[in-house]
């Protein structure tokens, strides 16, 4: 079947987050700010992937204040829930329903060679590889297709799940006429931010700044940031990563470039340093604090429940083609 | 966790079949006849499993027309949609939704290790096993469980899976708390009744009498079934299984046991034995066909979309139940 021209005017992007916990700038600079620029380009889903996490470990935590709190975050960076339909995946039974014609087209060795589901699988908490955690991507391929996604922002480590995506959207439209386009993979030239340790930033090891952090805990956890013991302030990736790092940080808050910074800083040593990504952050993060201080717990759930809602009448939608498609 | 005291009086049937084509004898002395008794013992639900029609075949077939005349069977032989609930697998998404949360219970080596999968992979016309065969033990648990079913009339050779529904309950409830009643088989002593030929009763055969067939239709595959030349009818299953099938099959028909009908045909051979069994099987078939005359496509539409509704609510109730046990 040939594919029909692409048209990028008429993408849908889809992306999202599992609700384990707040977001912090890593996230940001990773790919929330990204999703800020696209939503005033083209129609966006932004998934709460719930049930993926009960993929990797046995119970899914506090997740109803970890989804509240997701979408805090969406709406303090400045999503628009006007623009961007914000859903839960748990929350569409015809989505999730994809899942059982999608299975029907992925063979168990091609889920079994899936190298993300490997790596989860060697990073998994749980004594045994879970049935859910085997067929994840193939719900990724659900969560992409149900809104029939084109564009998904993705990190390097995550495309062979886009690849399935790929090969089911293919081999239904093989098998039962042309439903789905197929979705393609946006890579973004993300900065490498690593965390106040830098280790890997998580919140977990307690080195990343969370966009709901306050300004004495962002302030707190600089002053405990790593750096070394030179005097004068130099922009090295290599030889100094943990400078780098931290005038990374202030460079992105700032929109200005660390070299920069560092000449300015100068001689000034670690704790003008510290001083100036303090300062940076903080500004950086003012309006988002704001904007978050302003928005109740009440607000996230009305918007959530909206947007749980325009995303079910989509997926009723394609659950209805695909039906349709099949015979059924 | 201490199981509830069994009650009886409040168990619920769960039972159902694949739409791939009419029903038979076979089908009807072997499962149908029970459902008919058990309809006015308990709550019944009856799966037109069309999801499953994909796990081990490439493509679904004339689906919507096997669906109807499923249903037609169902009302010819007597099932009453006002005492059962009678529903489409892929037309309840928040019974497929179950899936999900139901595979992070189960192991990936423990769906390998089924043996009702092991034989299905076997015996599969697909050139891999899908994705949709190695969870299907899943979904049945899903089938299974939606309505809080609590006896489950299976062959011997379905046991394992409902090992897995009883697995999945068990581990559910301990995890979250108490939500599903473990699944019981039903074992029923049902007579083996072999196809015309001697061989195993299916449709693709040509050796089974459906219970759609005309008089005429009847009477032809009888007369062309498989004997012996020996003119003394007997009832002797070892050393003269075609003869013997006969005799159940007429005896079931006309509910008198086969050894007595023997003996009355005595040496009539052959010819005799034939026509008694087209009369008796023509006899039991004729409210059967004359119930069926009666009923039209439209009436198996609305009873499957109430059907479906019925089924659809049920199937709400308990994934909210779920969606709160775990917190979502």
């Amino acid at each position: 079947m040939i594919p029909k021209e692409r048209d990028l005017m008429n993408d849908v992007v889809l992306t999202g987050d599992r609700p384990t916990g707040p977001l912090h700038l890593g996230h940001y600079f990773g790919s929330l700010a990204n999703r800020v620029r696209l939503q005033d380009l083209h129609p966006m889903y932004v998934l709460i992937a719930d049930y993926q996490v009960i993929t990797d470990r046995d119970l899914p935590g506090e997740i109803r204040r970890h989804t509240t709190e997701l979408l805090l975050d969406y709406l303090a960076i400045g999503i628009d829930p006007a623009k961007v339909t914000i859903f839960q995946h748990s929350a569409i039974p015809e989505l999730n329903q994809l899942l059982l014609p999608f299975l029907s087209l992925v063979s168990v060795a091609e889920l079994g060679r899936n190298p993300t589901v490997k790596d989860e699988i060697a990073h998994s908490s749980q004594a045994a590889v879970s049935g859910l955690m085997f067929t994840y991507p193939v719900h990724q391929a659900a969560d992409i297709l149900f809104c029939k996604g084109t564009l998904v922002p993705v990190g390097k480590d995550q495309l062979p799940h886009l690849e399935v995506a790929r090969l089911v959207a293919r081999r239904f439209n093989d098998r039962y006429g042309e439903v789905f386009p197929l979705p393609e993979a946006m890579m973004g030239a993300q900065p490498m931010l690593k965390g106040l340790d830098g280790g890997k930033m998580s919140k977990s090891r307690g080195n990343a700044i969370a966009l709901s952090a306050t300004e004495d805990e962002t302030a707190l956890l600089i002053r405990k940031a790593r750096t070394d013991a030179e005097r004068l302030i130099t922009f090295e990736e290599e030889r100094r990563p943990e400078v780098a790092n931290l005038l990374t940080l202030a460079g992105l808050c700032l929109g200005r470039p660390p070299a920069e910074l560092a000449e300015e800083i100068g001689d000034g040593g670690a704790a003008t340093l510290k001083r100036v990504v303090t300062e940076a952050v903080n500004e950086f993060l003012r309006p988002i604090r704001k904007r978050r201080a302003e928005l109740t717990e009440g607000d996230a759930r009305r918007i959530l429940a909206e947007g749980n809602e325009r995303a079910r009448e989509r997926a009723v939608r394609t659950l209805e083609e695909v039906r349709a498609a099949m015979g059924f």
